[in-house]
């Protein structure tokens, strides 16, 4: 692997990480990068918007034929790695409110730090999909693009 | 890993698969499985149904505590390993109705085989969620839990 966990901070109040060195079962190829207007951990939105700032989401050369009839698509479901995340954590308090366990947060720490959004899909040109709605960091690497088949706008 | 990439069968007319031995990005942790009434690929609905049967989403131990307040969520989104996927396929003709690209399908094959459902949380037991909603095959790999803050239902 070409990128190695982050490194594991100080817990808050009530937060609670588990062992975590086991073997993988399943591995995972980055197939683009999203850009977008956030460049710090701190600056990205709490949850993303459809009609928040416009995006770009850059497929790498080798799926770019996987985008065919992609246009047909009003809302996408995009599937990012959250890469500077730790993976150990089962108890958090995020901001302090209150210790929750790790799946009844959507908190990016998690043990497979995979972000899930529907986006509104504005245009498709070459490898790039312009897109509304994202929450996370420039820079993000893309694992899935689906089409979103109910959309929620 | 211990789950190697399913063999590459034969392609359908209009179809088309790309290279694929580049070196894995990051790495997949299964953190349970899904038990379903499906045994077989053919036997799976094409997409879930809150109304449909009741599933067993089985926690492995070390994560159980990071169920805590799951309870308070009415609908989930779970995230799983389709571990029967073929990954190469950048245009796919599902039931010979069409050539599309991968992207623009929510085909089990994909670059990276993550299934996405949202599903009807009806019991927390101990290390078992009992869901309704979910579309895939009894001994899917489970990587993520995370709470459906907008339900479709």
């Amino acid at each position: 692997m070409n990128n190695p966990e982050p490194s594991r901070g100080k817990l808050r109040e009530g937060e609670a990480a588990v062992a975590h060195d086991v073997a993988p079962h399943a591995a995972i190829y980055f197939i683009g990068r999203i850009a977008t207007p956030w460049k710090t951990r701190e600056e990205c939105p709490r949850q993303g918007d459809l009609a928040g700032p416009l995006c770009r989401v850059e497929i790498d050369a080798p799926w770019r034929e996987a985008l065919a009839g992609m246009e047909r698509h009003s809302h996408l479901q995009l599937l990012y790695w959250l890469h500077l995340s730790r993976r150990d954590l089962v108890l958090q308090n995020p901001r302090n409110e209150g210790t929750r366990g790790t799946f009844a947060l959507r908190s990016p720490l998690r043990p497979n730090p995979i972000g899930s959004s529907i986006v509104a899909l504005e245009r498709v040109e070459g490898g790039t999909l312009y897109v509304r709605g994202l929450d996370c960091i420039d820079g993000t690497p893309l694992i899935d693009v689906k089409p979103e088949l109910c959309p929620k706008a």
